[in-house]
């Protein structure tokens, strides 16, 4: 984790082909940290289902959490055509299952 | 927003019983807001789905995205049960149809 919260928050849930596979795992995460290079992210996050207490509405079936942080849409959409995004993209797609992902901007009230 | 970015990250995603309407999801946000008064809390980050390019993996369904930060798994069981968060739900639930949450801590390598 570095940087600081921003505006955008965009947060990709990823499911991988093979969950039990550590190398899979790893692979995607050293993966993920290569995203981090992109300059436009402010602030990010790299993460595992926690062990919090287990309740019907806490999702824990995803293996990799990617939190990164923009200051507008304009810098998230340098992100998504980035080299380096797509190089990951490329480099990992293939250890996925699904992905879900959730762009959030703070609400100005 | 405000704040650091800790450990663990806890998202949750609220999906309202009228999604149309703005009062209740103004009253929904001004809950959510009582939250960050909770001391454990490191960081946060308010939000609703942002504009960004329509994608087969983007869910915006949603109508309010929570994001909070803790340093570890004891400071968000003091979040869960603390009384803030006990009222916020009293309060709140009704307004929601659906809810989901992600705990997600740091990886170690």
């Amino acid at each position: 984790m570095s940087g600081t919260i921003s505006h955008l928050s965009h947060h990709v849930y990823f499911w991988l082909k093979n969950p039990e596979s550590k190398e899979d795992v790893a692979q995607l995460i050293r993966g993920v940290k290569t995203l981090t290079t992109i300059e436009t992210i402010k602030g990010f996050h790299i993460a595992t289902p926690a062990a919090t207490e287990e309740r019907g509405v806490i999702d824990n079936s995803y293996s990799v959490s990617w939190l990164a942080f923009f200051d507008n849409e304009a810098d998230e959409h340098v992100y998504q055509t980035h080299a380096t995004h797509l190089k990951f993209i490329a480099d990992c797609e293939h250890l996925w299952s699904k992905v879900t992902v959730y762009d959030s901007v703070q609400t100005a009230e």
